[in-house]
């Protein structure tokens, strides 16, 4: 699919490629369609959510100004943002391919509103650090658009080829979303308490780039002062990282955090149980409450 | 069909609207609808070539570095290449909602198309500048990717919408396509010939960004060492834009350029043959030509 006579294009996307990742989008589009009994195009979808993540991946080494990206040297530094920017707009351009031959009009829509959600949530946590704009309402909007959207596109969208009857599609439109919200709640609590030696990068990163997540917003409110100053210097005192992750333990916001996740995850869990029992199904579910482990 | 609330894509939006531009690509849609008799979804077609061009332009701001867009200042400059291109996939999530609009999967497949031509274009460009590689075909090569596939698309996908015969359909790809090159190439030959007070921007531009089109690749061949010389230092000596302009006219090479835009012209003209004679199917005509006016 990513094949081009550009040489410039196919390098960046066999670093795609080989670089591997954990392809959880096209799992949820594959497990989904499983849960349905099989969907036809399933492999279009499970490459069409991958091709779309991969898209803005691309297009955010530029915005978080990422120095790595799943452990390689960040495509855009390797032949400059321009390169990068554009091989993702090829990226786009195969979606726009994959959603076609599907043949399926109604999934073009689903992929339209789960764009748009990607681009208005990625501009607005943009926004919200230009602006110093931070509450939960806004964390929430942030993460349920440019994560949860598209993890539910990838469920929904499984629906959507199988036809399947609304109440099936309802149950997997819920669970992509609240799945995407438990994944992007986890992936930014570990961020800053996750386990040094286990995350293959250093803790904090978010604190250093000044993006403030629900962890550090409730730690905003628990110690203003204090996490006020290290937001400011971008944790760049000896110790402030291991000082935020004291406070999150001490003043007990970790373990919220954790039952907010839990929340959600059980949320996923619930949203299923108008599919019959298949294995499918519990993969899913067990998908869902992997989110908990490695937590506290 | 740009209202975001998110105010960073807004205002990025807004300054594209009220920016105005020549909207070439929605003209050509609906004067193709209009030359067989209007078509469903006319207006959809017209905005899906717009905003997917307002939208590589939103992503070439970064690859060419450009200081002012349509005499405005460009807006990666006010909020950052990260917005610029966030707004630009916004856009994209547009285009793609427009094409669910019409209901129609192959104008989808269309749109696919003509947008991994875009990419593999303007990458293609770059790339030729990173390797110096300069040759007529891949002259073509890219202003066929990065500007006649659309022009095609906007063209062609009328009859898609209308359900066009074949030779209808043929006729309308075909003339989009010739317009598209005579259009680029026109452009690209005014950048260096044009009358410094009608441009609205300095002539030379390509030069000094180092892009070589088919005017310098003919004078390469004419002068290969003062064309060179100019061109590796950017036409930073007084005179140099002048030099090229005279060596241009003296050596027939303007002339000839000329004469390559008005075969593709008559291509474009002689395309629309099959349709009937209607007011739509004169202006499409008359378009092509007015790309042959001020050019000597």
């Amino acid at each position: 699919m990513l094949r081009s006579s550009v040489e410039f294009i196919q390098l960046i996307e066999d670093d795609l490629v080989t670089a591997g990742g954990k392809r959880i989008r096209p799992r949820l589009a594959l497990l989904a369609s499983q849960a349905l009994g099989g969907v036809p195009h399933e492999l279009e979808l499970a490459l069409a959510v991958e091709l779309l993540h991969s898209a803005t991946l691309l297009h955010d080494d530029l915005v978080d100004d990422a120095e790595t990206r799943r452990g390689r040297e960040a495509a855009f530094r390797k032949y400059g943002n321009a390169v990068s920017v554009l091989a993702g707009d090829y990226l786009l351009s195969r979606v726009l391919f994959l959603l076609s031959e599907t043949g399926r009009i109604e999934l073009v829509r689903l992929f339209a509103e789960a764009a748009r959600l990607l681009a208005e949530g990625e501009v607005l946590q943009f926004q919200a650090a230009a602006y110093q704009e931070y509450s939960e309402a806004q964390y929430y909007r942030i993460i349920d658009s440019k994560t949860a959207a598209l993890m539910r596109a990838a469920t929904e969208g499984a629906a959507v080829l199988g036809n399947a009857d609304p109440s099936a599609r309802e149950a997997l439109a819920r669970f992509g979303r609240a799945y995407g919200m438990a994944f992007q709640m986890r992936d930014d609590y570990l961020d800053l308490m996750g386990e040094p030696g286990q995350m293959g990068k250093p803790v904090g990163g978010d604190v250093r780039e000044g993006k403030v997540t629900l962890i550090t917003l409730w730690l905003l409110e628990e110690k203003p002062s204090l996490v006020k100053e290290v937001f400011l210097r971008r944790a760049g005192r000896e110790g402030d990282v291991e000082r935020l992750r004291e406070l999150a333990e001490g003043s007990g916001v970790a373990r919220r955090v954790v039952e907010a996740i839990r929340t959600r995850v059980r949320e996923a869990v619930e949203a299923l149980a108008p599919l019959p029992a298949t294995d499918a199904k519990s993969a899913l579910e067990a998908l869902a409450l992997a989110e908990l482990q490695r937590l506290q």
